[in-house]
């Protein structure tokens, strides 16, 4: 089958069959149990196991598409897929298979006045548009969230692995199936036309939420055009704040860590904020730059090694994804946070201080999705959240913030449980 | 001081200019306590009460020109205040300073692998914007749940209500004020030009979430044109299902009070779904025609009595908000759910049943924001749910459904409490 797509109506007529079947099949996932659910998803993973000498050899047409096409050497890693790899993958949708249903889970119940029980209890959201760059995994991963959760999804992914993406999206739709699983629960887009994605992003009504998972281009787009709500985070413009009572030691460790273990995670730091009462700047600046990162600061923290490039005001507002931060010195906590207002990305920002009233005010006040103490901004992580998974991580201010996982996947719906009230 | 409202830009810096002065104002209110908040909103109705001449007196100007312009004897009951009116409505801000705040709530706790504390804590959303019609005690209600929630407001209320917003607004800041709160922290939009309500639905990342109170045209706007974010529900074509193993006296007391006890508003019935099974339909459909309802069934409803009208195909997607009704016979409940999946508007949907099973069924798979067992879908209302207030319904998908009260102008953090840690 060929879709053919000229215009936006195209589009938009193309996505509204799509997202009718998956919200048809939603209705169907919305009564399977948790244990259906479970084993539909661990039949996915096998299916994904018999189907491997297929997968693979799609991802190798994709992957030797990529080298005549010039794509770059991490890009290729990202792409290919390898028995490993692969093994990785199954396992991966085996995990999301064992982590707790939300769908049904009471959040709070109270008695109305009129005397009913009022319950709210989670309920799957419905279809879930994903849109992502040429990672096949994603593939598997964000159909196995939403199918945990009760919900339908509509997959978009990079046009680089669509030969892998089907392969993947077509094992797992054959092992769902074998467990009473609608075939539309899980749609992959049937045309890699960019005007497709205009048509999910314009698709209020029908698709109810869309991650975009990827580079900030793609964020930006997606977060830009679309009508339906998106679920996501732009920039990562982590702080750490270096309180005057810090350990020294903790200080230098948190700050090494949270830059330099992987410097293009949306956790890792790219401001450093050094109070000008702790004694040992000069230590963790020192070791940063020895560390091999590239600093770039105000006068004052320009005076603590000779190392420090001059920071442009641009500096404070920019997301390095790199050996590279920026550092200045602020006066106290309220500076800090001054600073930290005017230019965080609202992700995750960290104080480091073993005085406990500075840090409370600090957690209390910094607006941000993720707030730490004492502990490095790389942790900003559903796995280290101990969530088993994430879809995503979003620095909005409705629905869902932080590192976003099966619960964020849901909402709730109001029971009334009343024994013959009318209203007076 | 006079705004001159001349382009789609000069209404997007106007917007700018009163978002950043109400972003900066609710840093403030983040930082205030649950006392002082409740102090500054009894001092709002203090000063409301002490200005109550010159509130009158700016009302009688609107009522004036409401009469002199043709306005229709409901817009003008809404428009105009009185000393009891007035009282009532500050006695809905003390009321709401009464109620508990949500700010710095803890939802949950959890402990993270490498042995971090978790805690997510519930936090103001920030910026809302409220656009409503001529309603002069939305100035206030609205104003006070924001503020007790710890949220800056940006009102826009109707034209015809112009002066008495003002004066509301005014005697407010003024007692805000005497408290601590910055004047920015609540502010009405100081134009009425229409270009000015486009310029707060498009300034994501400014406002935070919008809130349109008022009529369907209203809401369809909002809700077409924004960028933001935005709390409503648009229609309440809300169904009641009659099961064959309803009493009943039972369903015919709450047939009658869900339609007839106040027709125009959102959560009456607009379908009465019978099942073909349920002995006693003549009786419901008759007490409904007896009480002055007009009924419109399909063929098998028609059947019950020979008053019922024939429904056309529009009827089943028809908010009357009138003593009108639409009527039909179901086979059994996954029938009445089917017409409910086909129809409702996601607000409010009732089962009326003794069979514990088959409203077990109805509540789990009924997807609106309020499903209910034997009880009149007129008590879909903040109020009744014991919710001591509400910003509106929403039925939407994310963030909060249903009636939506404090909470629902709160958002939560993570905050991430170590003793040292760097990720491994």
């Amino acid at each position: 089958m060929t879709y053919e797509i000229n215009t936006a109506d195209d589009a938009d007529t193309l996505v509204g069959d799509l997202a009718r079947a998956g919200r048809k099949a939603q209705r169907v996932l919305a009564r399977m149990s948790d244990a259906d659910k479970a084993a539909a998803l661990k039949a996915a993973a096998a299916s994904l196991r018999a189907n491997a000498p297929e997968v693979l050899e799609e991802n190798a047409r994709d992957v030797a598409a990529g080298e005549a096409n010039g794509l770059t050497g991490s890009m290729l890693d990202r792409l290919r897929l390898d028995d490993a790899r692969l093994e990785a993958v199954a396992s991966a949708i085996e995990n999301v298979a064992s982590l707790p249903d939300p769908v049904g889970q009471e959040i709070d119940h109270s008695t109305a006045p009129a005397g009913m029980k009022l319950v709210r209890r989670r309920i799957p959201i419905g279809l879930i548009g994903i849109i992502y760059e040429s990672r096949p995994n994603v593939t598997a991963d964000a159909a196995a969230l939403c199918l945990r959760s009760g919900n339908a999804a509509l997959l978009r992914g990079g046009s680089e692995a669509v030969h892998s993406n089907r392969a993947i999206h077509a094992a797992m739709v054959e092992g769902l199936a074998s467990k009473g699983v609608p075939e539309a629960a899980i749609q992959l887009m049937p045309t890699q036309d960019r005007e497709a994605v205009g048509g999910m992003l314009r698709a209020a009504g029908l698709v109810d939420m869309i991650v975009p998972r990827g580079g900030k281009s793609l964020v930006e787009r997606v977060q830009n055009d679309a009508r339906v709500p998106v679920l996501a985070h732009l920039d990562g413009i982590c702080h750490t704040y270096i309180h005057s009572a810090a350990d020294p030691e903790m200080a230098r460790e948190i700050a090494l860590n949270a830059k330099m273990r992987r410097t293009g995670i949306c956790g890792a730091m790219e401001t450093l904020l050094l109070d000008a009462k702790f004694p040992a700047s000069a230590d963790v600046v020192g070791a940063l730059l020895d560390a091999g990162c590239e600093l770039r600061g105000d006068k004052r923290a320009q005076a603590l090694d000779s190392r420090i490039k001059p920071a442009s005001s641009e500096d404070w507002d920019t997301e390095y994804l790199d050996a590279i931060a920026s550092v200045a010195v602020v006066d106290d906590v309220d500076d800090a946070m001054d600073h930290i207002a005017a230019h965080s990305s609202g992700h995750t920002d960290v104080i480091v201080t073993d005085d406990e009233e500075t840090a409370a005010i600090f957690l209390a006040e910094v607006d941000s999705a993720i707030v730490m103490h004492n502990a490095s901004s790389q942790f900003a992580d559903g796995g280290e959240f101990g969530l088993g998974a994430e879809i995503g991580i979003a620095t909005g201010r409705l629905h869902a913030r932080g590192p976003v996982a099966l619960e964020g996947l849901t909402t709730y719906k109001w029971q009334v449980l009343g024994s013959g009230q009318a209203r007076a």
